[in-house]
């Protein structure tokens, strides 16, 4: 029997709340409360057809997975549900207007240009969610700010006629020393999700690693593999280990080749630029108090079920339960990382969660920079693999951590942008900018291979030193009358 | 007797001046000279109803306290009081229309965010008065900004289900390492005044102290304690001892737990934002020449009876009158807090004065990150407790202090911003927002609680340096063509 | 014999050049190839009245001294010299309006709005000659900056009830540690010139140095001064040393009380704010290749005589000649310090000239501190008076001068835009600024007088760091979306 | 037989493509494949007149060398060579105007100046092309900005009155210690091309280095040599050994008297901001992939023939086929210098090829204040000349260059900026501009002659410092309420 509109449209408050998704009616009356975005926006939708809204959110499988079976209600006929006639948002149409104005593919150089074009033309919400971060953002820049504090002493008269980019992560041969790394919601910024990042990987020979809080489901992403293609599993470990045991069970069955655990968010962030948005919604203009959390953004909405009890006892348990190398994806200071060795993991990805955790976080290339000395001098950097993640722009960030010692080096946000404008091939593009670019820095800092990358290469004496300037003294600066370039001759007129 | 308007009218200057202040007549002539203020103020209301000018600056009972009775010329027909038609001022009637525009509390995400509405909202006065400090206001900056050279170097896989913020500070259990310390005049920003801080601190079991310049009177902020609620007493000491001693004596059996004396202020400052401010008064157009420090602010006008004799030799003069812990507040340097220890005292507030005193003073954190190594190596953080303040505006500030080996963290303008936008919701809102940045940053780095908390987990090597960029080249830099990203591409008309 | 205008008007060119001063005619025909500010700019005036160019740039003395007495042709009847009709220049209307709209003195609260409101109101080359410095002005700044690089470690307790601001600068007793150092051409800011320095000196009992270069004559200078007013001479030592002994003894035998020779001024700099001002000079329009100095601004102009041979050697010779004590002003480096000491005079200025003379010369404020530890490690600080000029804004940079060690302050500029702004009353309030300042801050760091200062109160540890920032990276900073405060909230229309 | 115009327009695609060049056909149609910029850009001329897009990129003997004679097709009648009517292009028409406004060579104070104008006036390519940079820039402003961290420690009292500039460059006596360093495509600037800096350099008795890259061709640039003029040559290698060797033997035969070899760019550096001109170009709008390099600017195309595979092994090769210096040109690190004067050569030019290569590259004069303390420790200072370009723009620049050790001081753009806006005098002016700057400062830091200059005159702490600031809290800047000067005070209307 199929469903009408006028059918759902009955169900539509707390007491019964029937919502269309794809085509087909579900109950959600008494999943309610447990819904970790909050009830209301559910309610919102009670009596119509969520899916826009439900789509990014939630991989495909969520309701197979989560709503019982008896509460899958079956499909609807969708010409009997009344089209909400969606007012002309003058700010959407001036949205669609840049975005039939974006600039060719080919006019972008460097992986700044996406995030300008991203800027422009995504939907407020969706850059909200991706170019947010921690606090007032300072870690957010110092990842990629710390970068330019090191410097290099290239080595001149070395045959560089021919470069190799290649090298090895957990016994995978790349093609570049860089990975896809996991970041959450890819449909926010393309409607086909991360699967366009599993299809570029390929193209490029890279790893992806599959993201806990994807858009596309975990098996859509892995059905996307080709050939050989390689990816990872990122994990926010579950409050019920059951359900860890079985998600990383299945990626090892599914052929996963490594498993990150992430150690820096035992909660999610709080991100003030993605909260700010929620108040330019309609709807939620009355104040709601300190009762839910529902308008703290999208992180605190999909992550109540990280377990922030999660601790060092607990490895031994995950390296019963698998015979994936096991990374910890989030380590932040030297002690944790010889902690690590100790534990037995296989390694560390020295990241702050691209500056979207804990606002003053150090940049994943300081701890390494601190790390990587003390590795060598206690006979241990052999033991454990080096990853290093947040704030890469540019093919000389790469050859920077790989020069201090980093096995490989992950790019997130620069993927997104770059799939939230121009979709796969803009993906593929990033990927051979940075290609192209430690193609040629590698030629210039006169190596020919990774493996020859070393950090005499490197000045780093300005990486550790976090100043900031005396605040400025307005009464000078408005006073002090600055030298000018000789201006203009005007001819006299006859 | 009642008296008329027109009674009141007739001494109307300096050879007799009566003012009106809440409904009740008084004759001021002969107290006119003794003004902190100065007599110009009061000359302004001669004859006149004074107390909407009176009230922010003086406690309800300080005509009882300072006046002589005789004359107290007793209750006024207020019906009789001719009302001075109010020019329509378009600056407050702009002000009103953001008044009524507000965002509304739910937006307010942080600490700043209270301030920028404040700025927009408060009375010019006001706010040039509370916003306002010393010189070039460099000090006033660096308080915060030297927190900003202060990095984390959070611990992962610890058990961070539980946090718990609670700490003792003399003696005192309070739900969270912060309190509200002292600050002036708080009928400036709103007309109850500072008991809106008590009411708040007691919503989140935190401790106020009480300050000498309240715009409320001692009594009234005691009276609005509730249950076993805690206040210190914030000292200004008084050149007649006699009067500090009654103070202090009366602080103590009307239930202060702690004494808390000014050091850092001998004379109080000169702060020009709040001086610029008097000379877009009406009436004050008229150049006084250097003869009253009238147009000097209100901070100097509420000062003059400060003792700036007050001296080490002193101390053993106030152990002796009181059983109150005695704190110092304002110490600025380890020798200081060494000296402290030996004076006796039960603690320290390395602060300067919200950077209202000496600007170019250190701010708190640096002293404190100066001073603790020294007491440690000395075996002396046991013997003094040692808070902070200055500068504070998020959870990672008060916990850095704490990691530091602060007791507690003093906070002053944001609760006075919040109390001056929002009123008592706000300061309760402000103090909910620490606690909730707190809460999950106390899981980012790792500790379940505050003992937890240590200087391992800093980054403080970049917190010593001064630095001040060499000044700009401005021909180079309007010399310089900066790179662009790609620009939009104009589609060709048909 | 009168002469009269067109008497006059016929000796125009190179070859018969009569001008008129002051009501008198001059033959200055042999004299132009010698002028050292070139022939051209008298030219412009030949057989006309050239006293209001020639008043500001020479003292009044000068043609008695340098022009022979034959050459002196008597006075003109005035009211037969054609005036020429000025035009009405637009810039110098906008300019009397803006005199007319000046602030009262009383709203000047800091030297930096003396020198703002000189900015507004001075005539262009005027303000151009007193604020222009060497290249790119970038040790003008820095020497303020300087300041900034150094902190307050206050001690507190201390009974602070009498401030005394007193101190000894070569055995003369003044009323604070600042003097006015030698500035030239104070006739281009008002037109009473230098004797405004002298009475406001008088009035505040600090020591004047009279400028070589001054507006006003020597002996002008010195007539002005009142009672035991006491004078210093700055000495440009002419390549001709009889004139530079007549002038010495002169001084000596008038009563100066120290002779300060200028050592780091062999050349008058290159001032490029200066010189692009006379490109906007009607007249000067045409260009005229590199064959005159006379587009180089006023201080090449001026400042031909000075010997750039002067050195080491010739110190005896000047203490054969007189009895005053001998500085050497202009000393950059410790090592030249512990020369001079060798030399056996009795002081030296630690400056760079105002910033006017070589440009990333480093600020005296760096140099004192560089060189004071060095004087006490050798025994040598009592054995010589350090003096230091140079960016002195605030009451607080003079008493962190006096902790490093420093005998006086020289103040130069601040006291010249005072009086081009207000006169001699600007310039006394400016001195009554500091004296406040000074009085409140040495309250606020724990000392009572100028002999308790010492270098336990400061935090220089930043002051020896030149850095800049690495430059920044404009894709960054262009695509970074910045975090805003909460915006007003428009109340729907009804 | 004289071709007509539609003789060779029926040659106008890529199975037959003639060109005219400055009037001669030549047939290109086999060539096309080879074209270093590819064939695009030639077809684009097919069968049309290509003399004004040829001329700035090649020197006139290019067809002769590289095109066999029996494709020279000879003379054409030009009058029958249909003349496309250019567009009014209106960019062009306001450049135009820019010229006929440009500023009087005499107002040009500095260097700055003529980089200001030249970007008002050049090109947009070729403005693109020369002011362009490696990524971001950074090394390119590095360049200058690292001078700046060096400061001045002057020593006063020296005679100073006959200053002497000139000194020795590998053998040649020259007036100043800079020569004029090699830039590519000078015609872009100015039709004449480089010939002018020969006769500049000429002029004021410095040496030009002769660009591998010029406009104007090996010999044309040797013939405009005069007298004793001395030339060095700048040498790309090129893969062809054998050319390679026929270039440094006519060099050497044609009397250059120093081989310096280019050995930090064995591929030419991508330069976003000439890549970005590219895209506004008519005829580039279509999209094209990465199919070939032509939209990458400049510098990939005139560069396919650089030998990446050049090495410390080819040394030995190029001592054996001259007798001239060798110098290796583009030395970054004190370990590369200690090995060329292992290698035997004469010199080295420590630079990073004007910010144009390796991004985050450090500036000539860090690793010159690197190397030579370093050298004098080894005793090896006195065994290789040491010179160093990039980023110098005052005399004082030069003077810190030659107190730290340099030979001499490479300088390109600056003269490419005086040359494209004033021609030969322009290039002349920056020279003496130079000179006069760099006497003045000889003067005020106390040095006679280049070889007084030493180590101990400079502060050079800053230098190695790398830093950036922290990250700047938005927050707190929008809602910082900055202090103010006095404003204007309005008077009454009547």
């Amino acid at each position: 029997m199929v469903l009408t509109g006028s059918d759902v449209a009955k169900h539509n408050d707390e007491k019964s709340c029937w919502v269309i998704i794809h085509g087909k009616a579900y109950d959600v009356t008494e999943f309610l409360p447990e819904h970790p975005g909050g009830e209301e926006i559910i309610l919102k939708y009670a009596g119509k057809d969520a899916t826009e809204e439900f789509d990014p959110i939630h991989p495909r499988d969520t309701l197979d997975k989560y709503l019982d079976k008896s509460l899958h209600l079956g499909p609807v006929d969708m010409s009997t549900v009344a089209q909400e006639a969606k007012r002309e948002d003058p700010e959407e149409v001036e949205r669609q207007k840049r975005i039939a104005e974006m600039p060719l593919l080919s006019e972008c150089f460097n992986l700044h240009d996406f995030e300008a074009i991203a800027r422009r033309t995504m939907k407020k919400g969706a850059w909200g969610y991706y170019s947010s971060a921690a606090d007032d953002e300072i870690t957010l820049r110092e990842n990629h700010s710390a970068y330019h504090r090191i410097w290099f002493r290239p080595q001149i008269l070395v045959d560089v006629a021919n470069i190799n980019l290649s090298t090895t992560m957990l016994g995978t041969k790349v093609d570049a020393p860089f990975y896809v790394t996991a970041t959450a919601l890819g449909k926010l910024g393309h409607p086909e999700g991360e699967v366009l990042l599993t299809r570029a990987a390929r193209s490029h020979n890279v790893i992806q690693m599959i993201p806990t809080l994807a858009s596309c489901s975990f098996d859509e992403l892995v059905d996307a593999r080709q050939g050989d293609q390689v990816q990872w599993l990122q994990l926010y470990v579950n409050k019920d280990r059951d359900i860890t045991k079985r998600i990383v069970q299945n990626a090892e069955r599914r052929g996963c080749k490594g498993l990150f655990i992430t150690v820096d968010a035992p909660q999610l962030g709080r991100r003030e630029k993605d909260m700010r948005l929620k108040f330019t919604d309609s709807g939620s203009n009355v104040q709601k108090g300190t009762k839910t959390d529902n308008t703290q953004g999208a992180a605190r909405a999909i992550s109540s079920f990280i377990d922030p009890s999660l601790s060092w006892a607990d490895i031994p348990w995950f390296q019963s339960i698998t015979k994936m190398p096991i990374i910890l994806k989030g380590v932040q200071r030297v002690e944790d990382v010889l902690r690590a060795v100790e534990a037995g993991v296989q390694g560390v990805v020295l990241s702050n969660h691209g500056g979207r955790q804990l606002d003053f976080a150090r940049s994943g290339i300081e701890i390494l920079a601190e790390t990587m000395p003390v590795l060598r001098q206690h006979g241990l950097d052999k033991k454990i693999d080096v990853f290093v993640d947040g704030g890469v722009r540019r093919g000389t960030d790469i050859i920077k951590a790989m020069c201090l010692g980093a096995k490989g080096v992950g790019i997130g946000r620069p993927f997104l942008y770059a799939m939230s404008t121009y979709g796969q091939a803009g993906v593929e593009r990033v990927m051979q900018l940075l290609k192209d670019e430690m193609e040629m820095n590698m030629r210039l800092i006169g190596c020919a291979k990774i493996e020859d990358l070393h950090p005499g290469l490197l000045d780093t004496r300005g990486l550790f030193v976090h100043s900031n300037s005396t605040p400025v003294d307005s009464l000078s600066h408005i006073t002090y009358d600055p030298l000018v370039v000789p201006s203009q001759r005007l001819k006299a007129k006859l």
